[in-house]
């Protein structure tokens, strides 16, 4: 087993897994030179000064002298340049191989013709004031009412604490109104109750003009106010959800194209070797998905910050470029006015544990989004409709980022964590893959992946990554992820709030 | 019955409560010169041109003109001077006469000294990572399992979706750490268990230290990540609880004076008849809680915009003003960093349903505190600890308004709506006061106390305001509220989220 890993076939430097003496073998004829800390690089050849180093295939700075081969790469020997960034548009593509013989699921193809891997009844507020109205009316559909119905797979109130209190208009207003109608046409909703108090700011009827909604027998909408209390809007709700469920229960799985997947690429809790082991394997589960002409979905942009200029050298069009740019910009004056910076850089833990430059932390979240064409940006919770790797702007706390990337089609969450959680999301089922074997074997009924074993079992990033592809395949089918057999997902959903609330 | 509303023995207006012809007498001696809109003002005595208009007792603008008693008073003959603001403090304070009978209710006194109105235990989260162990804790104490411990109101989890993605440190850090401590240390609360995940910004541990608080049989914590894993944090959570049930179920109820209760103020889905009824009628009650050195606390900042400078006219003291004054600057500058604004002028709609100038309406909704001196001024969730009249911080939402004022000690909610609300919270029960007779008569179920009586049934304000006070008194002491009859109150937990989400 290695002591070491190289993330990409062009990388120039390795890192180790274990802390080494001088004169450990690294590859042929190759030593270290000195201690190298876990965690820590190594370069694999002789770098002259002012060469670039690389890692993940990506430049992560240059030698700031000439570094022999074997000698340990950090802050002494590494510089990152902070030149004005020229951006470049399409100059890094590595083209996609469509997969020969494309691979199939088992999924709900749909009257709009995407496809679900889940089979819910959705009730949707607009406002925390029908929230409560929401949770009964869900709650009334217990597993024994529901065992008539075998294809559905429950009734779910999507909650939340916005709505009202805010602008009627801007970002904030329009990224909630997104998530809305991003939850009431999901593939994974059978069919959806948008339930509401009444005088709110985020209206239900603007929304369905806003989007041409129309009501039918699964697409109901109701208004506390309107039918008179909370005790009536209970009783209406769920005598409109009994009409709906033999309707829903009518949907089965057939099979689909893998080409239909779109997953939420996802970290929550990272720690030093997240850039190491679950994010490039996951990265290159994302690769796979890109070979079969599915999705994967890239978000969280304060964590990718400083490491855009590279992202828009895989964007398969200047546009496409241009709006990363667009969002790195809004972000940079969305923190400032709010007081706060989008500092990335590495901090004195970070490097400690051997990250030396912005790049490299940075590249390290992007490392999920594997190496393929970026073919879309797109705005918090706006429909993506791109197929391979796709970019979706989120803050990166877990829950506001995931509600953005469901609301946005996916139908999967592959969530990389280090330090351990219990997140789960619906209507999208989430794996979890742990950073390391440590964390995964305490949280064992948590984790659905254990990526640490590139460190501790000598296995591949490439053999990880289809272990998730393939993990992937099977719970779109229907196979119950961790957190999806634990019940997970009623409270995670969590609209991102920009603005002042008034 | 009368077809017009006096709102304080100094107005030199009234309002009419239907529409009037010319020649509809108003008082001995005076009858309307025209017509007057339902709603809409009328001259008590003649007004000569320059002299003050007073309504809710304060000066709402001036006579454009000489005004004949018996006119129409609206903004052809009214004006509001926006002159430079010369903030006055304490010029207009009407001290409170004690009065000579305290009254008492039924409470659960603590070991702070502090008084309950009921007797939760609280399962208080950080983060929304661990919402969904939070409430399949509190969800395991159904009350057949309850049942052996009356004098238990319920186990209740506080979940909501910030905590982390944020700064750890500014205004939405400390608001959120007020929040959390003012519901850790509730008198509503015999005990409380604190569940976080581990890695959040909003870390339980920091905030044990910041409060000096300490683990013991009625105050427990536990994170996700040290106890490893959702199904051990649920049953350890259990676990916790069934200890603490019996300790909690010792409090028993005992007689303790009326100058225990802290009352939130609070409006949502107002209408043009809030301003008229079911404010001033709870400002009388604000008054009678005075009266017993109890504590009302109004908030909802951006609604008592424009009027500021007449709450500091009533402030005990200078340092008190200026904190108001110091709140108002912080909100233009939190509105206009958001691309918002604080424009609280009266709408054309406002101006058709009567409302003159900003005053007035700021009035209306300041009219829910009375008119007894302004004892504090409050931060968000900050512990109120003067009696009588005072104001917390908080935007108008409803949840995060009422949820800072809950934190901040208050003990009962007293809610007026025009439009119509479900609303309810934890641990503190909500009475609601419809201000018209139409929307209470349709969402009887709903309300409690029908404020439109003042209008369609000839009740004063200071009679429907004694109803409200005895209300108070009575669910005090354990009478439920119609929201807290059916069960509201576990959804409505939303801390006031500041700042970027990260
Ligand atoms: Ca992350
Ligand atoms: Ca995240
Ligand atoms: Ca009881
Ligand atoms: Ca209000
Ligand atoms: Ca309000």
């Amino acid at each position: 087993m290695a002591d070491w890993v190289r993330l990409d076939a062009e990388d120039n430097v390795v890192t180790a897994i274990r802390p080494l003496a001088a004169g450990a073998a690294i590859e042929a004829g190759v030593e270290t030179t000195g201690l190298v800390p876990r965690g820590h690089k190594i370069a694999l050849l002789p770098i002259a000064k002012g060469a670039a180093v690389r890692k993940y295939a990506q430049v992560i700075g240059y030698a700031s002298e000439d570094i022999p081969a074997g000698a340990h790469v950090h802050t002494h020997n590494l510089e990152f340049r902070n030149v004005d960034v020229e951006y470049e548009f399409g100059t890094d593509l590595r083209p996609v191989t469509l997969a020969a013989e494309p691979d199939t699921f088992m999924g709900y193809r749909r009257a709009s013709g995407r496809v679900g891997t889940r089979n819910y009844i959705a009730v949707v507020t607009s406002v925390n004031c029908s929230a409560t109205a929401a949770k009964r009316i869900a709650a009334h559909f217990t597993p024994e009412k529901l065992s008539q119905y075998p294809n559905v797979d429950g009734v779910v109130a999507f909650v939340h604490g916005t709505g009202c209190g805010m602008a009627g208009d801007g970002d904030g207003f329009e990224a909630l109104n997104r998530v809305m109608w991003g939850y009431a046409r999901h593939p994974n909703h059978a069919a959806v109750l948008m339930v509401g108090l009444g005088c709110e700011v985020n209206q239900i009827d603007w929304l369905l003009g806003l989007y041409g909604l129309e009501q039918g027998p699964l697409f109901q909408t109701m208004n506390i106010q309107d039918v008179a209390g909370l005790r009536r809007t209970i009783e209406l709700g769920i005598e409109k959800i009994e009409k709906m469920l033999p309707l829903a229960n009518d949907f089965t799985r057939e099979p689909c194209p893998a080409s239909e997947l779109m997953v939420a690429l996802q970290c929550g809790g990272s720690d030093a070797w997240s850039g190491i082991t679950a994010n490039p394997a996951l990265g290159y589960a994302c690769d796979l998905l890109a070979a079969q002409g599915a999705t994967g979905v890239l978000a969280e942009t304060p964590e990718i910050y400083g490491a855009e200029h590279l992202l828009t050298r895989r964007a398969a069009s200047p546009e496409i470029g241009q709006k990363l740019i667009g969002l790195i910009r809004w972000w940079e004056d969305y923190t400032a006015r709010n007081k706060g910076s989008m500092d990335n850089n590495p901090s004195p833990g970070n490097k400690k544990g051997g990250l030396t430059t912005i790049l490299e932390k940075s590249l390290g979240a992007a490392a999920k989004g594997g190496t393929s064409p970026l073919n879309g940006v797109y705005k918090y919770g706006e429909p993506v409709t791109a197929k391979g790797f796709t970019f979706m702007d989120s803050p990166g706390y877990d829950p506001a980022s995931v509600t953005g990337q469901i609301a946005s089609g996916c139908n999967l969450v592959a969530f990389t964590t280090g330090r351990g959680s219990a997140f789960g999301a619906k209507p999208s089922p989430s794996i979890k893959i742990a950073t390391n074997t440590e964390m995964y074997t305490r949280m064992v009924e948590d984790m659905d992946v254990n990526a640490g074993a590139i460190l501790t079992e000598g296995r591949s990033v490439e053999e990880v990554g289809r272990e998730i592809y393939d993990l992937l395949l099977r719970v779109a089918s229907g196979e119950m992820s961790k957190s999806e057999a634990q019940g997970l997902g009623d409270n995670e959903f969590v609209p991102w709030l920009i603005g002042a609330v008034m």
